[in-house]
């Protein structure tokens, strides 16, 4: 076990904030993490070419921010100053709304997941819930985590949420696994903070993280106080690794060349991250045993979060216009069977869009002063997430036509004989490099089926929650009762005879 | 042709305004209109069962006012004072969304189309248009159009918006259609005013109006400036004659009973209006041969009243009520498949409504003052609005099971004999009274077979546009050249490379 | 009570065969039954215009057969000549297919339901369950059934088969209902014959049948032993009465003309049966008792007839040729996303009769030498057709236009001047009669919302088993335990690790 | 240029039939293939392990004739014995059955494309079209193809077919292109044969096959005479190239490990061919110049290969039992949820079977003897096709957790310390070895994202026709004219009013 006096890694020198992509990526630099990949550790994950890509698109979120401050920064009510959106807590309906469009528009960017949006709605769930902790506690959290969000926006760093534990068996709580490690928990308090164990699956963008919180993911009882646990700490902190989650096409980085990557530049990153009696000191833990809020922390998370999926709106821009110029390319643009495609592209993508912003334009006021989005929006956004990328997925593959899987690779193009071949005999309009149609299909081929299909696709299924997970809460939210007496009263029976049968 | 000195009906003394649903439908009588149904002229619609439901309808409109001021009244910044949302010009994007919440409020109390929203969306789009002819040819219209909002706020009468030609040859302008009156078009003009001839289909609540406003419904060219007519005209103006659409199970309100008409109290109201020079002075006219805003107008219009769509939301709400309360009664509430559909179909409803306001929160401010809501997620909301109240009427009819369509009538329930076999035989839940089971199926029926599914399913397929023209605008709206843009970016395709093909 | 010596009537006299259409409905006429239809008793049923569609429907039985003989008759292996199709016993799988094939057929020439399968699919599951009976108790029913069948052959008759009981609490056993009466069971066993009591609902066609055989309608214990009884008794038995289930615009035929009707010839019928004490005679008793065979004759029952759902693609053909009809008199018809619609409808109208008819041609032969069709195919086919006759009557609406639900009566059409103005203005292509395109949009709106809408959407919803029914029956027929298998060989997990959990 | 005195390579001595799965592997050795991979020349194909897995699936259809003969063998009425079924012309439309479930069986034991089904339909579709060219013209190409089938049939060897030109500027025909490459056409004729340049795209299973059907992919017209040729010739003759078309994960197989790649042992293959001058000598020559038949043979080939895609039902069998297996191992597999997604995959996949079966049986005779799938229900399965693989796909995602895209790699379970951590942190049910979840996701994630939703989805999409090509063909079979009348019959419209306006 790692003792707390061993930790002389400081996550970041708070005296100097990082104020670009590039700095950012410095700042990741000689943390000495422990992170394994393809069966070894890494040395330097910023140089590995499977980790890159995931990098590169966290680092956009701090270069949006330099270019566009109206939309990907604010004015932090604690610094007085302007901080990265991603690090401010929402004080009015609009600011979640703008909370979307940078979504939106980083989607737009990237083509895949920037990984900074879990860390933002754990900072601004943890805001209303560490005040209502406090208030009816009587503890200090809320200060806490203000000092600790002022810190994080003064030193612009990238906060990751670690939610999701790995559970074993479903049928049991915390407390009742048979391995208690099945949950993180805490394993011992000291007089400095205390001390964690467990893991935490589907960890997006945690390597390229300053900070970690780790949070509840589950409604906790009485029995299950240990695991009642909110907390910050350092993603260099002794007792920490991380298992790289392997993804479609990773290793296509690693053929040489770019173009069968489809998206060389940029990925997500997903990764299992195991604590082994992490220390996590007094001034940044958040909650400890006050198991009633456990659920309160995941709704109100999950809340965010799923509208905070109006990102693959943007990501769906992307996939539409590489359909779009790939009909260019192959010259049937006009066909009216294509444009139709497109437009439903475009309704459903819109969808997901609308469904999200109605969620945060609706958002009411919480106690602690910041704002919560619409809980049946957020899931009325979230389901349609883990239903319409797959459509507009299905209907890109359509317009891209069978050559998208059976195309030869970047060598082959390379090669003096059979890339002669290739040009000649993959040429679509005469004004087209073929280059450049292949490069169109490795884009939609890593949307649909490489590595931005992770994010695309099956994280849009299980990210925030799994499809059932929306299904509980939109019938939690979907008010029974008095929609039957909506019904009862046009169909002229009278109230008192109804009997309540369903919940 | 009647001249306009015949002209002495005044719609409404302007003096007293309209209170009450009550005051409303004793506005509507003694006005000796030339509405036909089933082949007689009706003598006063006010009394005739099968007209009476719309009316109580819009009556709802009044009351709602009355009840909640704050969700449909607003202060108008023309007469200073409180008015109907309905007469309101919408000052914000906020005040769009209340439009949206005053809807879907009056679709959950009436289950059908409650028709004031044409006109409510006729005033926010000529506030604009008739703004933006001024500025351009120096016309007078902003003001006139004032002057007519605030008299009509005053009175709190209904405005009934008239757009939909009949169109006869589909390939053919106005101009050039060979009966000249596929249009409505001036025929004369005089120092007093003008006159114009023509019919306007699928007319919702127009006989319920005190006032109809005329305009285009299609692009018109310099060929057609005839064509290019808007303006007021009193419902009972001379020269004017409307034909009453018949709707599925119309008649049923004569059976006798209540019950089998399912909602006996609200259904909507489609007619035809046939113009015969019929007289407009120039007071009530806002467009007069400015072409080159026809287009505009039904642009700004169907934007508003695409969004405007969220009212099926609402009823959405008493169908999924009415479902729930079926199941309950069956004894099956409780069955996973039974939860899961009531699931499904809230989902769907509430991304009708979700849209909607979307579409309304991210509204724009035009140059005359007033708010246009977005013009892609309008189409997006109304294009929903095209299927999914189909698959909630599906799931609805699933939960309720063939009784439905299989039961007898209320005359047999009410037979001393047969209605004794029909209590015993169609019990459901013991505690439950055949006689409600049955009443709740009936209105199951009404809103997916009878005179509701007309309003719920077959308006929402056509009203404001139908599904192809949704796809036209988001078409137009969708930005391919720019989703192109960020594809090829990505895909490491250099910009200056591309050709542009599509349009 | 009604004795039998009360019973004279007979219901056909077996020596003359009705011959066709006109001779069926003779045949009907006459019988004195109890038929309550509006409050009222019907004096003759034959002559009722809300009842006559349905008769004109199921005549359309007997002049098909007698106009294509190879497709609605078939060689009798008892009577050794050509009978009726609807009362042959399938032997062989082509024979199964030939059904399908009528059924199509009558679909397109009736739009509606021509009620005579569920007797034929009782008459071939009836085959093989007396025979299992008989071979397991040593009963006789399977020769008397068969000279049952014979005697129907040689009289051309109609039989109804009634099965849907009313069922009162769906938690309860049919013995365990407080009232015992909700499901038909034995009140008394004579030496003659035995008595029934109680009611069935949905009883498709039989007012215009013979004969009907009562069938259990769920599986039962031995507690149930009175309720598993299966016989064969006239329509006009004493103690029978009928209540006739009312339609959505039925009464529309009332109204004079026959446009606003839409189908004006044809229609389905459904109505409930109250058995009073009606008796059956031993010889056409075909179960007493054997309660272990009441869910075999359900399952078999209903495995024939959720193939026989193959009709609505006859049906839908209707639909898709009226869509078809009506975009070519709007001038449409070669818009792109006209054909297009035009094609989905007949994608998915083809999926309904593809796994119909695959149902049947992958028949297997019974151990009586029946072929019974398979039950996977028969219930995706049926499931098909809970869903997409919604779908495609949805694009029918679409097609359709508004004008279909705000369209004056026809009643109006006649009025010397009204019908003037609608004849002007109701005009789409030139060389098209008003009236027709008014006469394809009734039809239209008869199929999706009128009375045939009933049998096109809500029977196809609940006839034959509601949805829930086929998802229940896959699930048991889905080989999970096979398919498992598959997937671990392939994923190189070695057979005997799997434990089993899943049923 | 290749002379044909050069090619002493013989593709199989005919005197020794294959006769197992090894021998099949053997006989593809040493062929001196000019192949290739990743920019380099494959030594020797069926030692490659990228390439392999594709050829073990091709020999799963030897041993599957040996082990269950009525299933995948035939009775050749050429050489008077057992032959294998892919190499069998179809006498009936019982062997268009078997031969779907024959294909259903190899995707239930292979979960991917076994490439063989294409050289099957080529063979049936060219007996009759030979036999129609001969009737027309006078040629003997029908013999000559006989000769050739027995020949194939005597060695049992695999034959392709190659379709599919690349075909540069869509809007231009063959012979009207700038590169009169873009389709294979004739460069020369001798006295010996003639010679073809061009190339094929997609080409499933060349290079696992001994002989090649060159077929051309269009409708021809008088002047691409040179492009309507039909030969066969060995896969080794000189002057053929294949360029492998890279796949999703297809270099999963390099990594070390057999669990990573999902599917080790089986996967597709697809590939470009190159022909550049190759020789075709007389007697292989099926059609040369005679235009006319050109689209004949495309259109009897896609009908065919259309209902061809049954087999993705038996891949969709393995996906179905993997998402069961995967919920199993979670401790899931009771949800109601779960089951209903399971139930809903079956439903959609035994769709894809019903409809292709349908087609299969409804098959009918031509002038040769063989027998032709319907046109119609050939074209519905493969359209479900393109869409249904995709739905079942998603929710076997939804089943499968995010793990699928999120666990660390075959080599971390590997490694000592973290392998343990995986082993500790990922187990599930508890009996259920970890690794054995893993393998389970693994195969989805192949099914779904990796090497074989290459198979499994985008070539549904494209293979046979991409979706419009089906849309066109069942525009062109739906009889619009006959449904038309259908519905003006039951509109009561007069048959002689209908003016004919659309196709």
């Amino acid at each position: 076990m790692t003792e707390p006096a061993a930790r002389t890694a400081v996550s970041r020198p708070e005296a100097r904030p990082i104020r670009s992509g590039a700095e950012y990526i410095e700042s990741l630099r000689g943390r000495n993490l422990k992170v394994y990949l393809f069966g070894e550790r890494v040395a330097e994950p910023v140089d590995h070419p499977v980790i890159r890509p995931s990098i590169n698109a966290m680092a956009e979120t701090y270069d949006l921010a330099v270019r566009d401050p109206e939309l990907a920064s604010a004015v932090s009510p604690y610094t007085k100053s302007r901080v990265n959106r991603f690090l401010h807590v929402a004080q009015s309906p609009e600011e979640l709304v703008m909370q979307n469009k940078m979504q939106r528009r980083l989607g737009q960017l990237t083509g895949t997941c920037f990984q900074r949006c879990v860390g933002m709605d754990a900072l601004n769930s943890l805001h209303s819930v560490t005040f209502e902790i406090d208030e009816r506690f009587g503890t200090a959290y809320h200060e806490r985590f203000k000092a600790f969000v002022a810190m994080a926006q003064r030193g612009n760093v990238v906060i990751g949420g670690a939610m999701t534990d790995v559970k074993g068996d479903r049928s049991k709580a915390p407390a009742a696994q048979s391995d208690p490690d099945m949950y993180v928990h805490v394993t011992r308090r000291t007089k400095e903070g205390l001390y964690i164990k467990g893991a935490k699956a589907h960890q997006t963008g945690c390597i390229n993280s300053h900070w970690l919180i780790v949070m509840p993911t589950i409604r906790l009882g009485a029995g299950d106080k240990d695991y009642a646990v909110v907390g910050a700490l350092p993603v260099d902190a002794p007792g920490i690794a991380y298992l790289y989650g392997r993804q479609s096409c990773d290793t296509r980085v690693l053929d040489g060349g770019e173009i069968d990557a489809g998206n060389a530049r940029f990925a997500g990153q997903e990764a299992m991250i195991v604590f082994d009696d992490a220390f996590i000191p007094w001034e940044h833990v958040f909650m400890d045993g006050e198991h009633e809020f456990a659920a309160t922390l995941v709704e109100r998370f999950t809340c965010y979060h799923r509208r905070s999926y109006v990102c693959k709106s943007g990501v769906g821009d992307v996939l539409i216009g590489a359909a779009a110029a790939i009909a260019d390319y192959n010259g049937v643009a006009k066909a009216s069977h294509v444009r139709d495609k497109l437009v439903e592209m475009t309704h459903l993508n819109e969808t997901i869009y609308g469904t999200g912003i109605a969620a945060s334009h609706q958002a009411t006021r919480m106690k602690s002063g910041v704002y919560l989005s619409d809980d049946m929006l957020s899931n009325v956004c979230k389901h349609h997430v883990t239903r319409l990328p797959y459509e507009i997925g299905r209907l890109a593959q359509d317009l891209a036509g069978g050559l998208m899987v059976t195309m030869p690779s970047e060598k082959d193009l390379r090669h003096p004989e059979i890339g002669a071949l290739i040009r000649k005999y993959l040429q679509g309009r005469a004004e087209i490099p073929t280059e450049d149609r292949i490069r169109i299909l490795r884009l939609i081929e890593n949307m649909t089926l490489g590595r931005n299909a992770v994010g695309y696709l099956t994280e849009s299924m299980h990210g925030a929650g799994s499809p059932q997970a929306q299904r509980v809460q939109i019938a939690r939210a979907m008010q029974v009762e008095f929609k039957k007496q909506l019904a009862l009263a046009l169909a002229g029976i009278k109230p008192q005879e109804t009997k309540e049968a369903s919940p």
